[in-house]
């Protein structure tokens, strides 16, 4: 279905690694793409860290995350803008496939899911200019509706669509985890519909029960409810030609020595969505 | 907008208490209506629970729960359906508006969610004959997505309706709860498709961060992040005329002295939807 030579490591499913331990663990076993976070990103230096994959010979297929755009007043709007140009420049430095944006929960004090929606748009319309600058994508991550609230009130694919529909295909994207999305029984219409906007394809399972901490509910492929076939056909399909990265969020996978999870990693992928 | 005439307190919101005990604190507070759960009448007895309610003059606008078709073999699914007969019966006995429905997740050892929703289906369609000759009508209701592999393989209304819409409104209709719902941006749109197939309407708050028992992170209206009116407003204008259940699962809650918590109830129902 899918062959190794598209597999991306997010550094987020090695959280306790650098960005220079988690290119050279890419490295060692062979895995050709990294997805990076901002924070790991800072502390090595943004130049650093693009010298760091380079050496490593590494293709970086996304940088999370911007967005965040749901603020209470002016001043924090505009700060938010701020972080959001230094993201742009970022992802630009790092030659990063797409900047993924979680736009950020109901705006505090607030509980007008429409308010949130309309400071999303204007704040990415705001960052185009200066992303068409760069060459950076943008995309727009739908969350799983349990963090509407507090963290991302873009919550499924449909929703991400309508939203990036407003601005032209180049610029604006969509980012699909299967974490997010799986649940969806409208998601192989909606993902086909995606087509020519899907600026990356994330991939961990489902584990029940979900822990104190829902960001963390993750597994390696294999280990929860997902069907990844059943998600990755019509992502294929759509014409999605980029990276396919594994993005584990979960206190478990972080304890286990990063080695054997790079390996579990590419075992699982070779064997789920080979 | 709606008044407390059309309250119904949902006992799980005083988990603690017995249905008698329940039936009398709504008496003790003018609350006209009650909503049941199977596994306190049980433990009275139904016939002993419906001259309780009948004592102290309430209403029950719904009895949960049946439900939990998705089983991996045929015996399981002859139990489970010998278990929805008796609930049949039970909803009948307490004159309940709804059996609400819980359809159950992914079925065990199975990723298919197409198969789960065919089996939902199924279950409900071998309910219908009985449910006729009882006058009980069904009320599929859509738990949270974060439900899905666990509990509910049914998660925005549009897919309960979707599922409701292959049988008469008068015998299946569909549930509204605010915690599952609310933050769906087209919910608006699928509550005015729902007309003539709204069996029950509840509500409760979203409160953050949610707790581990993910079912438990819920609040008194007020409490979290839903606008009630703005879901309330389509619910009315879709025609519904029953009660409306205020169920809110909650340790924080269920520790509070359950007179106050049923002066909150009414507080908060007349503050917020009134």
């Amino acid at each position: 279905m899918i062959g190794l030579d598209r597999l991306s490591l997010n550094q987020m499913t090695v959280h306790r690694l650098s960005v220079a331990e988690t290119a050279d663990l890419c490295a060692r076993h062979g895995i050709p793409a990294i997805g990076l976070w901002r924070e790991p990103v800072a502390e090595l230096g943004v130049r650093e860290s693009a010298a760091a994959v380079r050496r490593a010979g590494l293709h970086v297929s996304s940088l999370c995350r911007g967005g965040f755009f749901t603020r209470a007043d002016a001043a924090a709007r505009r700060a938010a803008h701020e972080d959001n140009l230094a993201a742009l420049e970022e992802a630009a430095a790092l030659e990063a496939d797409t900047l993924v944006l979680v736009s950020g929960g109901l705006v505090p004090g607030s509980r007008d899911l429409g308010l949130a929606q309309r400071m999303i748009s204007d704040g990415i319309a705001a960052l185009l200019p200066r992303a068409a600058e760069l060459g950076v994508r943008l995309g727009v991550e739908p969350l799983h509706p349990m963090f509407c609230a507090d963290r991302c009130a873009v919550n499924r694919l449909a929703d991400a669509l309508d939203l990036a529909g407003a601005f032209p295909a180049s610029q604006v994207g969509v980012v699909i985890d299967s974490y997010h999305v799986w649940w969806d029984p409208r998601i192989g219409a909606d993902v086909a519909r995606a087509a020519g906007r899907i600026a990356g394809y994330q991939v961990c399972d489902w584990v029940v029960p979900l822990p104190a901490d829902a960001l963390l509910g993750r597994g390696h492929l294999g280990d929860g409810s997902i069907d990844f076939r059943a998600l990755t056909g019509p992502v294929l399909d759509a014409g999605y030609a980029g990276y396919v990265e594994v993005e584990i969020m979960s206190e478990k996978v972080w304890d286990a020595p990063a080695d054997q999870t790079a390996a579990t990693v590419k075992d699982r992928f070779a064997a789920i969505l080979g």
